[in-house]
C-alpha cells in the first residue's frame, strides 16, 4: 500500500475558482443551435427570451478557456464540496488487479448527485438577472431535488413539472422537492394548454418527459419574471459540471498523478463532460495521452449506435436543434430500463469530441451493471445509483485487463450519485426478476424516421 | 465572518487511534447487570454466552480511560471517516444569531447514520473471535442496515429480524441490507420458537421490537459459531461512538476552541453518548464548564419523566436487568411518533450521568423537531433523519438565546444522520397531517407498572 490516503480531500481554499470551457480549447468547435422553423443559428436575442441570459452568454462561449466562478456560488459549493476522491483500495483487492483505481464521488449532498452543481450556478444568475420565478421538468427527480435546494438557498420560486407516472412510483422524490419549498405539478396537468390538449387527446396518460418539459417552457413564457432552466445535455451545464473535473485534477497533482484512463457514465453527457474537461484539454494540446470511455447503457445507445444529426432535444420537438449523436426524438427506451440515462441524444461538446476520436463509448446492459453496482457497495461500502454503476462497470473491466496484462494502469471514474432512491431497481436485481433488452436494427429505425429534415 | 472554513475536515493521519471510555472517568460507576432470575451481577461468563468475548471486556471495562482501536477497525473507518464537522454558517445567517453553530455530520455513509461507527467495531471483534455468523434485530432499519454493511467487509453472514409492519412500512430498508447479503426475515417468524408461539398467541401480529430481539437472541443460541449483537444503549456501543467526539474535539482543537454547550438527541443514548465523551471526561476533572443537553421526544420521554430503576432491555424481558432512566419495559410509544429515539429506557451511563447533574434533557414534540428539519434543509442544504433533528431543534432554541442576551456562545450539536428513509413523516408534515401526542400521566403509570420488582 502506497502512502495515498483513501480519501484526497482538497482545503477550502484549493477548490478551483474557475470552471474549464472545453470549446475554447477545441480545433474544431461543435455546431450550434439551429431555429426549428428557419433552420437559421439561433441568435443570442432568441435564446434569451427562455433562457436565463447570463447562461446564453456560457452556452455560446466559445473563446474564453476559464470562466470565473463567482463568489455566490462558491459560498454555496463550500457547503456541499469539494468532494472526495477516493482510491478504491478495497475494490482493488476485491479485483486482485495491480490497477490503482480512484472514483470522484459526487452523492454526499442530499440531492444525491452532481446535479447540484449546475442547479446552484443557474439559480444564481437567474437571481442576478432579477427573476423571482424558474420552471424546470424532472422525470426520475434527481434534477428536479438539485433545482428545489438551490432555489430554497437563494430565495427564487421554482414550479417543477413531474411526469406523472414518476410521481406515482416516487412519491417520495416528490416530497423531498417539497419540503425544499418547491411546487411540484404532476404532468400533463390542467396548467397550461400543452398539457390540456395532450390529457385531451390522451386520457388517463401518465406523461412523458417531452411533455413535462413543453408544459415547463409554457409556464415560463407565460409567468412574470420567470425563465426555463433545464440539468444536461446543454454546453453551460457542463461548464458547471467541470467543477468535478477541476477538483479532480488538483487533487491528483497534489500527488503527482495523471490518469490513464478517466471514464464517466452518459445519458445526457454532462457530468462525462464536466469530469475530463482539463484532462481533454491537455489531450487535445498533445500534452497527455489518456484514454477517455464514456458507458452508456444497451438499451438507449446514442452513441454507440445512434447518427451524428441535427435533432430536437425534446420529444415534444418544440427546443431548437442541436447537432449531436442521436437515436432520434422520437425514440423511447425500453420500460424494462431502471434509472437515468434515457436520453435520445447526447450532449453536442461530447458528440463532437467523440466524432473527432478523442473519446470512445461503449454500452452495457444493466444486469451486468447491477452485479458491478453490488459488487461494489459490498466492498467500498457506498450503494451506487444505477446510473453511477456504468462508469464503475467501465473501470473493473479495465483493471481485469490490467490484471491479465500485468499493467499498473491509474483509472478513475466519476461516481455521480447514489442509489437510495432506486431501490425498487436493486431489489429486482436482488431477486433475479430484472431483464435486459438490447433495441433492435427495427427498433433504432423508427426512432431515425423521427429525424427532422435539415437540408 | 472568521477564517473557520465551512466543513473542518480531519486528515487521515488525524484520525482518533482510541476510543474513549468515560466510565474510567466517572467518579462513581453506573451499576452494573443484574441476572434477572437471581438478581446477582452478571458474570462474563453468562454474557459471553450471548456476547462476542471482546465486547463483553469492553462492556466491563471501568479502568481504561483510552481503548485502542484495531488497524482493522481503523481501516475500515477511513472509508467513510473522519466525518465532516461543519461550521452552521447559512443556519447562523437564517437565524441572525450572534451564536457560532457547528454540527457534527454523521450520515455521508450509505447506512446514513452513526451506527457505522459500532457495526464495524463488533463485527470486527467477532470476526476476530472465530465467529462465522451473527444475528440482530432492526425497527426502522438504520442498525440493520449498518451491521449489514459491516458483515459484507468482514465476510461474516448476517441474520436480521426486521419487525413485520416495518418490512411493509419500509420495504426499501430490506433491499439494502439484502444488497450487502444479509438474510432479513420478518419477525414474529416460524424459524423460532418464540417466534412460532407469539404467532399462534397473536395471529396476525405486525410484531415488535422486543419479539424481534427474542428471535434473534434464539437463533444466535441454537447456530454454530454464532453471536447476538445490537446497536445502542449498551456501554460498549457508546465507546464505539466516541469516535464521534474524539474527532470533534480534534478538529475544534486546531482551532482552539472549546464549546459552550454541546447538544444531541437521546433514545438508546449511543451517539450523545459518543459525542460529548471526551468533553464530558475533561468536565468530570474540572477542566472545563462545558452545558451537556440530551434532547428527546415528549411522546417518549425516558429522561425528562421517567424512573431511575432496573429494568428490562427489552418488552419481552429476556435481558439482564440495568439500572436506567425508564418508562417501563411496557411502555409503548404512541402510533402517530415517526422516526426513532422510542427506546422505553436510556444507556445506563448516559443515565447515571443525567442523575449526577452532569447533563440536562430536555423534550420536543415532533411537529417542531419537523418545523427545525426542514428550515435546517432550506438554509443548509442537508435534509436530516428526524432523530438528529431533535438535536438541532435545541441548538437552535439556544441560538435564539443568545440573539436575546447577545452573548456569542459556541454551540455544538450531532446531526447524526439523514432523512432519505423518512419521507413519509415528511410529507405528512409538509401537508399538515402530522400530530403531536404527549403521554398523560396515566399513560406513564402503565409502563412503570411493567418494572420489575428488585428488592
Amino acid at each position: 500500500m502506497t502512502n495515498i490516503p483513501y480519501k484526497i480531500y482538497l482545503s477550502e481554499d484549493e477548490i478551483p475558482k474557475v470552471w474549464y470551457n472545453m470549446k475554447a480549447v477545441m480545433k474544431e468547435k461543435p455546431d450550434g443551435f439551429l431555429n426549428p422553423a428557419t433552420l437559421k443559428p439561433c441568435t443570442a436575442e432568441e435564446l434569451n427570451q427562455v433562457f436565463v441570459s447570463d447562461l446564453v452568454e456560457q452556452e455560446l462561449n466559445t473563446t474564453d478557456r476559464y470562466i470565473a466562478i463567482p463568489e455566490g456560488i462558491r459560498d454555496f459549493y463550500k457547503m456541499f464540496r469539494p468532494s472526495p476522491l477516493v482510491r478504491a483500495y478495497c475494490l482493488e483487492r476485491e479485483l486482485d488487479t495491480p490497477a490503482e483505481i480512484y472514483y470522484k464521488f459526487e452523492g454526499t449532498n442530499t440531492s444525491g448527485s452532481h446535479k447540484l452543481n449546475s442547479s446552484a450556478a443557474q439559480v444564481y444568475y437567474a437571481k442576478k438577472q432579477g427573476l423571482t420565478h424558474l420552471t424546470t421538468e424532472t422525470g426520475a427527480g434527481q434534477w428536479g431535488t438539485a433545482l428545489s435546494m438551490a432555489c430554497a438557498y437563494y430565495h427564487v420560486d421554482l414550479t417543477v413539472y413531474m411526469v406523472k407516472v414518476s410521481v406515482q412510483q416516487k412519491p417520495y422524490r416528490k416530497s423531498v422537492m417539497e419540503t425544499y419549498g418547491a411546487k411540484v405539478i404532476p404532468s400533463p396537468s390542467d396548467n397550461t394548454a400543452v398539457g390540456r390538449r395532450l390529457q385531451a387527446e390522451n386520457p388517463g396518460t401518465g406523461g412523458s418527459l417531452g411533455c413535462a418539459i413543453s408544459e415547463a417552457i409554457e409556464t415560463s413564457m407565460t409567468t412574470e419574471n420567470c425563465r426555463y432552466v433545464l440539468g444536461s445535455v446543454l454546453d453551460h451545464v457542463i461548464l458547471h459540471q467541470t467543477i468535478i473535473g477541476q477538483e479532480t485534477k488538483a487533487a491528483l497533482d497534489k500527488y503527482n498523478i495523471t490518469p490513464d484512463i478517466v471514464i464517466g457514465c452518459i445519458g445526457g453527457g454532462s457530468n462525462f463532460g464536466g469530469l475530463i474537461a482539463p484532462y481533454m484539454g491537455d489531450r487535445i494540446e498533445g500534452k497527455n495521452n489518456i484514454q477517455f470511455i464514456g458507458i452508456e447503457p444497451a438499451s438507449c445507445p446514442s452513441l454507440t449506435r445512434g447518427k451524428y444529426a441535427y435533432d430536437f432535444g425534446d420529444t415534444g420537438r418544440t427546443t431548437p436543434l442541436m447537432k449531436m449523436y442521436t437515436l432520434g426524438s422520437g425514440f423511447i427506451p425500453s420500460s424494462n430500463h431502471a434509472g437515468g440515462l434515457r436520453f435520445h441524444g447526447m450532449s453536442p461538446i461530447i458528440s463532437k469530441l467523440y466524432h473527432d476520436g478523442y473519446i470512445e463509448a461503449r454500452s452495457v446492459e444493466q444486469t451486468k451493471v447491477f452485479e458491478a453496482a453490488t459488487m461494489f457497495a459490498r466492498s467500498e461500502g457506498t450503494l451506487p445509483a444505477p446510473e453511477s454503476a456504468h462508469a464503475l462497470h467501465g473501470a473493473i473491466e479495465e483493471a481485469l485487463k490490467c490484471k491479465e496484462t500485468g499493467e499498473k494502469k491509474t483509472i478513475v471514474f466519476g461516481l455521480t450519485g447514489t442509489g437510495y432512491f432506486d431501490l425498487t431497481a436493486y431489489e429486482s436485481y436482488n431477486n433475479g426478476t430484472m431483464t435486459d433488452y438490447i433495441p433492435t436494427d427495427k427498433d433504432l429505425e423508427k426512432g431515425f424516421a423521427s429525424l427532422p429534415k435539415t437540408e
